[in-house]
């Protein structure tokens, strides 16, 4: 399969002191409509500072940056260094103010494109579901 | 912000009867060492189907496609509508053989393009944190 797929930003992370928020551009504002009944959503972010082809090449690291842990494929961490750099985090929302949503904290840089946003619905896991290796 | 982002398949869903898996792309095998000590993973995958302008352009739907459900913004449902056609979902690990992750099921189609591969590492919330509109 050689195809390219295209990712447009929706809008931004603005981040000034201590105040978070997700800036929608205006031609997204209607996709917002009901997301203030939600409590947290997950963000899907682009990770633009990784967006170099070295960077995007790769493939294995010591997660958390630590030569302690083992290495380690980029699939199986949450690495920023992975050939698609898409973050994603759970993020409460605090507010849905026009096209801002202010947020309590978000593991991305101001500036940060945002991708995708997607209302979270939980569907927890028991613990004898749940399998981790040491490093975790 | 006028950019645009490239996204590379990784791999691809198959599904075949009843035997799922992500055949990941060779050239990609080396990041997925260590998957196997996990139980779960997040797979991100294009909905392909739904990588047109017209299907890109809507940002309001009535949630599972049930006119009782009231019109809702695309961020605030899990619709393959949105402006970029990225769909997520948690699966469970049954085993890694090679460049193929074998998998309880996934909510995609066979052939749907693999886009990204994170370990799944539970942060559960407190029924109290969590809030949720009416339709969910």
């Amino acid at each position: 399969m050689s195809a390219v797929f295209q990712i447009f930003p929706i809008g931004v992370v603005r981040k000034k002191e201590d105040v978070v928020w997700l800036e929608i551009f205006a031609q997204y504002s209607d996709a917002l409509l009901g997301l203030d009944g939600f409590s947290h959503i997950k963000v899907l972010y682009w990770l633009h500072g990784n967006d170099t082809p070295v960077k995007r090449g790769v493939l294995q690291v010591h997660p958390r940056n630590d030569k302690a842990n083992p290495l380690t494929g980029v699939f199986a961490t949450h690495s920023p260094l992975r050939p698609n750099p898409l973050g994603l985090t759970r993020c409460r929302i605090l507010a849905v103010d026009g096209n801002r949503i202010k947020i309590e904290e978000i593991d991305a840089f101001d500036g940060s494109p945002v991708i995708d946003i997607k209302c979270f619905i939980p569907s927890p896991l028991s613990e004898a579901e749940i399998r981790l290796p040491d490093w975790v």
